[in-house]
Formats: C-alpha cells, structure tokens, sequence
C-alpha cells in the first residue's frame, strides 16, 4: 500500500561519489543515515555491506539491478517490506547490445575481426540480414519494447513470447509462453529477455533448439541457466543453428578454456550489455523516479513480486 | 525525355540463371537478343564482356551496382543513352552494416570476439553506447534515410550533411555540404555515406579527424577513397578519435600487411555491406521497377546524372 507522502527519509549506501545521494535529494527525498531512515537506496549491484539486519523502519529498499534472483534465492528480499529493482531501467542499452550480437552474427563480423586477408568472395555467400528476417523475442517485457522498434526500422518482425500472451505493441506476433514453440519454429533467430526465474531455468534446451531448424542465431542478454549450456554446445557442433551470441553464460563468469570460448559459431561478450554509462544514468533515473512515485503515492516502477520470483 | 510506351524490348545479360529475365518479363518487358533491343539490363556488377560498342538501338542501360563511378571514370556511360543505376535500392542492407560497424565500434565488440578470458571489469569502463550519442551522416541520400529510424529507435540523434541542406527527415539538424565541419564538431560519431565523385574524393582528412575531438568511431560504408587512409591512420595512431569501421578502403581490396588490418583501432569488412542475398533482391526490384517506370512513362529510379558524377 502506497500512500501520499509529504517527506520521505532515505539512506543511500554506499555512495562514494555522492552521485546518488545528489540524485535522491533532487527528487525530494531527505537523505538520513540507516537508523533513521524509512527508505534505504542501495547502490551497487553486489551484496557486500548490504545492512544485515535491515532496521525494521526501513519500508521500502530500492536496488540498483534489473534481475535479483540471487537476492531473491538468498532470502535477501523478504516479505517484510516493500522491495523495488531497476527492472526495465536499462532496457534500450541491453535492447542495443542484443540487436549488435544478432547482427554480428548474421553477418559474420567475428570472421571479419579476425582475418588479415580481403575475403570477400569467401564471405557474401555466408552473410545474412535482418531485412524480411523474423526474431524471436522470449520473454517480452521492456527489453522487448526497446528492441522491437530497432528490429522494425531494419525490415525484421518481432515474433514475442511471454506470460499473458497480451499483444506486445509492434510485435507481429505475441504467443503466451506455453505455445513458445509456435514462435520457435517461425523465428529466423530467437533473442532470449526473460528474467531468471525456478521456471525458466533451462528455458532453451534441445528441444528449442531442434525447433531453430537448422539455421538461425540465438541472442542471449538476460541470464546465463535460462539456456542449458550442453545442449547448446551439442546443438552447436550439430549445426542446429547457424551460432549463439551470448551476453551471459552458465556458469558465469565463463571459466578460462571452456569450449564456448573458442567455438567458431559463438560470440561471447562477458555481461556487458548495460555499460557503466547507462547503469549509473539509469539506475539515477529509476532512483529519482520512484522516489517522486513514492512522494506522489503512485505505484513504484520495479516492484519485485515474490510470488512471480521478480 | 521519357514517353508512355506499349512494349518495352530489353535484352537482359549476363543471366546464366534466368532470374532476372524472369523478372523482367514479369514487369512487362519483351526479352530480346542485345541486337533488336533498346533497352539493356546489365545484372553483374563488372564490366567483362560489356558490349562494346552499344548498338546505337539501346536507348537505356540498367545498372545493378548502385555507385558508377568507375563505368563514368572509364568512358562506359555516355551521353547517348539513357543509363539508370541501383543508386538506393541496397540502401537497407547498407544502412544495416553501418549499424553495425558503429555499434560494434562503440561496443568494443573486436575485444570481445578475440577474448579467451572474461575480462568484464576491464572492458566496462571502455564501453559507450548510441543512446543520447549523435551521430553525423555525411552524404544523407537513401542510405541515411534507412538509417535514420535505426539510430532514433536506439536513443541516438542525427545530424545529416548533404548537397543542398535541404532537411532530412528524422535527422536533428541537416547542413549543406559547405558547413559540414558543424556536423563533424558536434557529433559523436559519423558515418559516410557519399557517392563517390572526383568533389568527394579525401572528403575525409587531417582537418576533419582533428574535429572529431579525440572520440567518436568513423564508419565507411560509401567508397573507400572518400578517407585520405594516411591522415586517417596518423588520427587513430594520435587517439584523434576513438576508431575506425571501414567496409571500403583506399586501396581496395585492402591488400596483406596493411596496418589496417592489425591496428587495435580499427574493423575492417570487406565491402559486404550489401550482402549476395540483398544485392540479388535489390537489383531485381529496381529492374522490375524501373521496366514498369518506362512503360508508364515516370522518370526512372537510379538515373545517372553525368554532370553530378553519380
């Protein structure tokens, strides 16, 4: 429950640079030290000096990532009081790095990075497009929102999978994610944006994959266990797909010699489709919005919902 | 002058797989052998076996490349006859890949492609992103206007250098030619996208790169001599900007041993912006086009302004 506030008291932690303290004193937030305070905005993404306990004044904690399984799994996040993420926060940088894996793949950029030779006639046959390409998008939340547009302006259609089914806008196809293979086998290329969750651990496995038919890239900038590692390196070597673009991996981070490293139709960028740019200026903007939220009464953006397990 | 006519005979070649006979006689051309035809549609991009002389018959030649400039270089193009290029009919692929060079220039992607370790806490700081950037396109034809909503869709403004400084749409600011140092002062980043010309030749060098102000990445998706390539690696050697994403070079093909094959600041493509598949359906569109153009009477798409030089 939300009410209208005239005040809010709000500990930032930690705040080396003062930043965010700046930032919460500007949307009207009196910022207090953690005894005092009714709020608590936590800053960094890890859980070192995170207050354990959290004094029982403070109501509400806002946190600086989009996904927190692990502060969910940890029992960090209780039913105690109000917790928010920045969920949706970094959508456009994370839509931005999704539709560079794809187009890199598609167009073979890898094979250009590293040859010393002009290969051009070795290369036009193999290349693809975007262009009257249709892309995947499972798990259709803001990532989704952020990318569809890009894919549209590039002449693809967006085939979206998520919970309700509901009409994602742009998309050419919204399915709910019982029928997902529907999408699977329509898809040229399937971009992986749900959040990790119990149920979509494994989401992507040799099923999905057998679906992809042959050719095709597979994008994943959410999280590492929601496709199965193994039977992505099978399906790899099997030529299920045409290659897999991986943000994030499972485990993470890959360890040094793990196959994906050098397998000639993976790219790997080590989770890094939020740079520090955006995730200072969007954590910024979440911060100062749900605190005008929080003063104004109105429902705070990235709610964590324990039943949903994000 | 171009007059509404009944028939159209065209001789189409080389066409060693009669599609683009098939699309001819699909949009309502007679296909003829070259000596009865006044009309010619050459469907390679080289000029082996061109025929030389034309007969005085053939009124008009459809190009499939969409720069001319070395037929017009060469004497080829003439002022007998009528001659159309595929000027703007590739200008989605090539739009595409210039997002591409871009985004994976301000990525960092090269860093990651090569890793064998997961250097993410080093390659965080290094990384930017199109959002709020801007970006210049000098020479704003149909390859800006394809590039355009890409840009906006990610966050990013444009800032168009064309001709006559008549306004781009979606651009932010459009300039003439004449004031381009605006545009390469205020943007982050520029991409080329010129026709070649004996007026664009090393339209990029020592004083433009000193503009750029020690960041941004320059892309090449246009002709290669439009950089002076010396003053351009003196600039990345100096750190005068962040790098370069060439898919055209001076000289081209870029040959083994060049520096720019191996310098940490710059991505080399080997002018496949316009991939076998896009080159195929674009050249077919505009022939098709360009036949039902003719019969109809409407100016031709494409057509070669010899005073111009494109």
């Amino acid at each position: 429950m939300v009410m209208t506030q005239s005040t809010l008291r709000m500990a930032v932690a930690p705040d080396l640079d003062g930043s965010a303290t700046e930032v919460a004193r500007a949307a009207g937030a009196d910022v207090v030290p953690l005894e005092q305070a009714e709020a608590l905005a936590w800053t960094v993404s890890d859980r070192d000096g995170f207050p354990d306990p959290l004094p029982p004044g403070v109501r509400w904690v806002q946190l600086p990532s989009a996904g927190v399984e692990t502060w969910l799994a940890d029992g960090v996040i209780d039913r105690d009081r109000t917790w928010s993420s920045a969920a949706g926060a970094y959508a456009l940088p994370v839509a931005e790095h999704a539709l560079l894996l794809l187009l890199a793949g598609v167009r073979r950029l890898p094979a250009c990075v590293t040859a010393t030779t002009w290969a051009k006639q070795a290369l036009m046959p193999e290349l693809g497009t975007l262009q009257d390409a249709s892309v995947g998008i499972v798990g259709a939340g803001g990532i989704a929102r952020a990318l569809i547009p890009m894919l549209s302006a590039l002449g693809a259609r967006s085939l979206a999978v998520n919970r309700s089914g509901r009409e994602v806008p742009g998309a050419a196809m919204t399915v709910p994610a019982e029928d997902a293979d529907t999408v699977w086998r329509a898809a040229d290329h399937v971009v992986i944006a749900a959040p990790a969750t119990p149920d979509t651990r494994h989401l992507v496995g040799r099923h999905q994959l057998e679906l992809m038919g042959g050719n095709g890239w597979l994008v994943n900038v959410a999280r590492g266990p929601l496709i199965d590692t193994e039977a992505l390196l099978a399906a790899l070597d099997e030529g299920l797909l045409d290659g897999a673009a991986l943000d994030v991996t499972d485990p993470e981070p890959l360890p040094d010699g793990h196959p994906l490293w050098t397998h000639p139709r993976a790219i790997v960028t080590p989770h890094i489709a939020n740079p520090q740019v955006t995730l200072r200026s969007g954590f910024h903007q979440r911060l100062a919005d749900n605190i005008e939220r929080q003063l104004a009464g109105i429902p705070l953006l990235g709610l964590v919902d324990l039943d949903n397990g994000y």
